[in-house]
């Protein structure tokens, strides 16, 4: 065993500590560890805060005890909620000294090497520096204890960290007053025990994968119903009220009644689908929330508490939510989808969002997610999305297939303030003066897309093939379809536009095509919600069509 | 410098290698040092992959050769992009041995410690394992490269990892070539050069946070009405949405929560009460109907073949249908509610439509039938109407009441053509002519009056009395609003207006009022039809009240 087997060995994660000081000299050695420690690309991320003030320490302490707490309720199991209670998992008010690791995340904003593939090479260069430091207070007799449960959007702050610095965890130092009988506390506990070896497999053979290209180009003929829409239309007029007074509803049925190809048409299953993605261009300060919130939502959606669980539980619909690329690794779960891409799009800033494979793939993932929920027998669709930063996509894509300016393609998103719309605008046109790439649909859409906004496209598009009514959302949802639109223009036959948004870029959008909305609430959540809220309205219009009685039958003067 | 000091300084990213093999033992002995690394609630969720295969280190070779060129492109700046073109930043072919250090995600299927706050602690954990391998190798004489750059997507694809393997890289080992200069090879060439110390600050106090700047507004504790209305806007911007993003919604959810005084509203039996009378007026070619269709109507409804049947049924609306005044003696039936003036008013062209004594009943039946609709429970109820000739009745009041000319206050009606429509303008204009009455308001009403809207006006009373929400439907409910309002304008915090119809002076009355109605569907067909259809909305936005999650309750960042 080598000397520095020895400290890889007795390095504990430490939470009981003497009352000896932790002298200076001892932290400046830990931290000249950390700071040899590879960084991606040399970015030199890594950022330290030091803590001694005690008011400090209590005000952590209480974030701590605060989420110790939710973490007891997660489980149900009586004796491990018992022994968790039990178990020391922190000394931040004990412990002489407090550290912080953080990264900073605006090196992002420059050229940054190796972080194409995922920026989370940036915060593994702080890990490591973390681990060595860790293993420098080893070697010099002192200890530490990684302290990961807590709030960090509320740490981040009660200690006032700049928007830009994201903290790994809450790091108590000092003496140790145990080694846990030389293994983890964890361990000695009884609570879990470590395996004997390292779990390692050879793996000597590739896998295959084919991607077929996606056709761009299919088109399907429409053949016009002549009939059958005289028939239909006589069936609306027929209703007892006056001729055309039920307006859009009127529009509603008779659309509806084409594309289900029935004078009876009915909805079935109907199925609203959120695809969530992350977006590069999120790191360029485009929007007020930091890319997080993108998989805080996906989780919000998850357990219920979204406003478009809140409206599909309302209205009969079922939910599906789709993890398209959030920069994030969730746990396997059952009621989320996995369509990831990647963990988010690179920046169109300088570069393409993602490849021409992944465009691919996008429209491919698109398209079995759709034919999945039309095996349900679905026969109606809304498409919803979630994705920090994805007004700015949109934006960049509505100008480029529009030819509209993109000033007139840009709006406040979730509420920018005038100087950073102004900021948005201004990074927008930069990201299209910066494009030298061909000027065909597919380049343009893997340069600038988003991961959930090329998935609805395709989804869309199948949603079409399949005979569903495809309900549209809001700007950026609206963008999907112009896509889809671009790529079969038959499409619009089957599209209901649910409302509005007040996304000032959104009106402009209907207007070019040509598409009359339902609701005009003013909203301006994404998520699908202009779908779920507009649904009833299209029940209604299914419901007139069915169930209203006839002049004839019930002998009502006509006219 | 301690001999950890010199591991630490001397570990480098190695990208260049000998052709020397590695021996086992070292790859055990690596591995055994990952092993050893902290690991969140000892999950011990590390996996390592081993390969050998010059097969599958080529197709990942191509992998990254596939990112490279995107990383290239994401700079302009041309001396930076033929630097960054020169560099190495791989050995994936000529390493001996490639590792895959990656993390089982699926451990946090279980409950596991001290991923509360943030899972990426499990991720993190691998990160260790893998500094703890980087500088055992070094100890040992061996060197690593961490590749970054790849498709994470594709590359679990063609290693055919398991779903829940999450790799954080690919790792080349082998023994070093050169150690750069005893400095990062991107230092040693020119790159960037690494900062010479750790970045470290103290922090000593503590950042209070304002729960919101509600806080501020709450100090002016004089009114309790100010009190509620602060806590139920916070209520309101404490959902997990960004603020005002649900527009309307958000408008009538504070309308609800003010008339019913609860942050927790709940609309209970809600009720459309459709009032049908006769028009004398009606015998002038006003409308393209029979006035008998009123009765026909009325038997429609109690037979449920109606619009407004349909739409009640559709959304779990009860439905009161009252004969007002029709001109015609319905058979008793339980289901029709008997508030019977008269057959009919007379024609205002040369007389008055009502005495007084009539308009006086007109307003005790219509405050005794919203009574015994309150009794019920009720505290939502639609206003709706049916009546041949009352667009003329109503269009006569608007003029007389807002002081417009007849002119903006005449439509089409059920349907009439255009002669039609001038026709019944000329009419209508020659009765406010042959007017010579007083000009009080209760002479206008019984002299231009209809027994459904003067009941109307009178419900609509007593329903701000009772505390309901008041929804008003089209045209001619619109003109019976404006007559309670100028009764008593404090009725308007009650009244929701459901839609604006495509009669065109409806827009004009709105404006007046300045009322933003909830739907724009071009209905024109009365009955209450655009209270039951836009009642969903109200639904909603109840729901979203009581059901959504908050930022506090689930964590999420709010901006
Ligand atoms: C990323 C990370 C986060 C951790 N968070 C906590 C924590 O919040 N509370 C705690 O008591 N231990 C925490 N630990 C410590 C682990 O439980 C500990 O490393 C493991 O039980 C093995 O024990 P050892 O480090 O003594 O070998 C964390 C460890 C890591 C690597
Ligand atoms: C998480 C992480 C990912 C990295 N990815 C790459 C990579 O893809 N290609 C590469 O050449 N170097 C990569 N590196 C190596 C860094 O560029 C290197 O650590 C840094 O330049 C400092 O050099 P040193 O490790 O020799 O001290 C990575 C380092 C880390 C910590």
């Amino acid at each position: 065993m080598s000397h520095l087997d020895d400290i890889l060995k007795s390095r504990r994660d430490t939470r009981h500590f003497t009352t000896d000081e932790v002298p200076d000299e001892v932290i400046q050695k830990a931290l000249q560890a950390g700071h040899w420690a590879p960084s991606v690309g040399l970015t030199d991320a890594t950022r330290y805060y030091i803590i001694k003030s005690d008011a400090v320490k209590s005000a952590i302490k209480n974030l701590f005890l605060d989420y110790n707490k939710k973490a007891e309720e997660l489980t149900d199991n009586p004796e491990q909620k018992e022994l968790y209670k039990s178990l020391k998992l922190e000394a931040i008010e004990e412990a002489p000294i407090g550290l912080i690791i953080a990264y900073d995340r605006s090196v992002l904003n420059q050229f940054t090497i190796g972080t194409i593939g995922s920026n989370e090479a940036v915060k593994f260069s702080s890990v490591c520096a973390a681990q060595n430091i860790w293993l420098s207070l080893t070697e010099q007799g002192y200890g530490m204890g990684w302290v990961s449960i807590l709030n960090y959007f509320q740490f981040k702050k009660i200690l006032d960290l700049p928007e830009n610095i994201e903290p790994l965890g809450y790091f108590c130092i000092g003496k140790p007053a145990t080694n846990y009988g030389n293994q983890p506390m964890l361990q000695q506990l009884h609570w879990k025990q470590k395996s004997e070896t390292a779990d390692c497999k050879e793996i000597n053979e590739i896998h295959q994968i084919n991607i077929s290209d996606f056709d761009l180009k299919k088109e399907t003929k429409a053949d016009p119903k002549t009939d059958f829409a005289a028939l239909l239309q006589e069936k609306i007029d027929s209703k007892t009220k006056p001729l055309g007074s039920l307006g859009t509803l009127e529009t509603l049925a008779f659309q509806m009644a084409s594309v289900f190809e029935t004078l009876n048409p009915k909805i079935i299953n109907p199925n609203v689908v959120v695809f969530a993605a992350d977006h590069g261009i999120a790191n360029h300060g485009v929007s007020d929330y930091p890319q997080d919130v993108t998989r805080q939502m996906v989780n919000n959606f998850l357990n219920g508490g979204a406003a478009i669980n809140v409206f599909c539980k309302q209205n009969n619909i079922e939910l599906s939510i789709v993890d398209s690329g959030v920069n994030y690794d969730f746990p396997t779960n059952a009621k989320l989808i996995n369509a990831k891409i990647a963990k988010g799009t690179q920046s169109f800033l300088y570069a393409s969002a993602m490849s021409e494979t992944e465009l691919q793939l996008c429209f491919e993932k698109g398209k079995s997610i759709v034919e999945n929920i039309a095996k349900t027998g679905s026969n109606c669709i809304g498409f919803g999305e979630m994705g920090i930063g994805n007004t700015s996509t949109a934006s960049v894509l509505m100008s480029l297939l529009t030819g509209l300016p993109i000033e007139e393609c840009v709006g406040k998103g979730t509420g920018i303030n005038d100087q950073k719309l102004l900021d948005k605008q201004n990074i927008l046109k930069k990201a299209l003066e910066n494009y030298s790439g061909q000027t065909e649909l597919k380049q343009h859409l893997a340069y600038f897309g988003g991961f959930e906004i090329m998935q609805m496209a395709g989804g869309m598009l199948t949603a079409f093939e399949n005979k569903m009514l495809i309900l549209v959302d809001g700007f950026i949802c609206s963008v999907a379809f112009l896509i889809a639109f671009k790529i079969n223009p038959n499409i619009k036959q089957n599209a209901i536009f649910c409302h509005c948004s007040a996304e000032k870029a959104h009106l402009k959008l209907l207007e070019y095509l040509d598409a009359k909305p339902i609701l005009n609430l003013d909203l301006r959540l994404g998520e699908g919600t202009g779908c779920a809220v507009a649904f009833p309205i299209l029940k209604s219009a299914e419901a007139f069509l069915n169930e209203m009685a006839s002049f004839e039958s019930v002998g009502i003067s006509k006219k």
